[in-house]
């Protein structure tokens, strides 16, 4: 089993990895709160930003309008400004400062910086709903330079990654954050005893949508399948926990699922082998 | 004398500090061009960028009126946003991405990544033509950490630099690239044997400033006040040539003004003392 030979082994320094999304990013009081409960965190850790919302802000202050299938947004060349501009400039150097006020040496970094991720453009797919759609700019993770994250950290710094990932010839491509946040677990995995926290905006899986106190401590393989028949997890949870539950396969320790309040990885849903 | 305790001693290694204004960094062509130069300067490099008239011209898409003050921009807390998103964003990972292509490991730094660069906000000052006047978020460079960013060259990186520094309490501030190169090339100066380059629109400093041809191929201390004195030097030159040699009497070894098309080190005019 390919899964078992990728298990992290005892012995691992930890590391953790979080990531947070636009809507946190972009609230001051929120965003100071996450910042002082991230840097308690104990050893290493990476944060992976999101900063969807600014950059439709941006687009619709620059008169670019702003076309989402099932949730991602199309890039084109337009747009790929905005969220160069959006994400690698204006939230993540702000992320990055004001880390820097609270003692966190913390370093921005997109995929091309030390040509840590390389990504493929997205040819155009199929998408159920709609048929084929051309994502344009939109890049698919293709390699994680684990090696040069791992020099990072052990130069005492905490990467902050933007949601921007590079092609190796030139062009910057717009890139799903929860995906960069995975790719990146799976990559450390090797090296670190990886626990990767989406912070969002409920308090774990919940067996009742509506109630933040229904939160399901622990999701194994079976209980998912279990969970998944009975309906419990459905809709827009189900590729979230699938997503978790192939960074376990590949060998990232534990991921939790939980609210933005909550990343001191004592909260919301364990999801482990 | 200072200058001399200063001084760059034999054996030291090379490093070179490029400085590219925005014009040549928006034009494909001649960045393209720019960037193959740069990486086959040998030994270790560090790349320093502007990006005002990006900047200005963002800045009039979104509705913001850009204010200069003798050449030096006015920021408010719009423009702020503007100057974060269009260094620290657009122009500085387009320049990493190219770089990347190009086989260069960049990696694209604002002063608050790493801490490499703090500065303090510069209080409203007197301009001799207007009276006082606020600058707004605009940052003095008071510290730059060379061991920082000498850590980042021994790991085979090249720093990319963009015109933005933080004050340590969470705010980017404006940062005029100029200052910083200067003060970067300074804070190296320990550690190797400096060249800084700055490459602007003419080939060097000229005796006639419609003649490219008549470059003023060495300038030292003693040169300048002979050349300041006759009136070869003059205007917009003054200050240019007076800040060189403010970096060699803090240890640079040689500053070298420059066409964008000529930063080999091989041309344009060496200051040295």
């Amino acid at each position: 089993m390919e899964k078992n030979l990728n298990r992290p082994m005892a012995g691992l320094r930890p590391l953790t990895i979080v990531k947070v999304g636009g809507a946190v990013v972009e609230d001051e009081a929120q965003l100071t709160q996450l910042l002082r409960t991230f840097i308690a965190i104990e050893g290493p850790k990476i944060l992976v930003h999101g900063g969807g919302r600014r950059a439709t802000k941006m687009a619709a202050q620059l008169g670019i309008e702003t076309r989402m299938v099932e949730g991602r947004r199309i890039t084109d060349a337009q747009m790929l400004e905005v969220v160069t501009m959006v994400y690698g400039g204006l939230v993540n150097k702000h992320v990055v400062a004001s880390l820097q006020a609270l003692g966190a040496d913390a370093i921005g970094l997109t995929g091309a910086d030390g040509d840590i991720i390389r990504s493929v453009k997205r040819p155009p797919v199929s998408v159920g709903s709609v048929g084929m759609v051309d994502f344009g700019f939109v890049g698919d993770v293709k390699a994680v330079n684990g090696a040069k994250i791992t020099h990072f950290i052990d130069a005492g710094l905490i990467p902050v990654i933007a949601p921007l990932t590079h092609d190796g010839m030139g062009h910057i491509l717009n890139t799903n954050a929860d995906t960069m946040a995975s790719e990146t677990a799976k990559a450390m995995a090797d090296s670190f005893d990886v626990t990767l926290i989406f912070a969002f905006e409920k308090a774990g899986v919940l067996t009742n949508p509506d109630d933040d106190s229904s939160v399901i401590p622990h999701i194994s393989h079976d209980d998912f399948l279990r969970l998944k028949a009975d309906g419990t997890i459905s809709g827009g949870m189900l590729p979230k926990v699938q997503n978790a539950l192939n960074a376990i396969d590949a060998g990232v320790a534990r991921v939790i699922i939980t609210s933005a309040e909550a990343i001191d990885g004592k909260h919301g849903t364990v999801i482990e082998e």
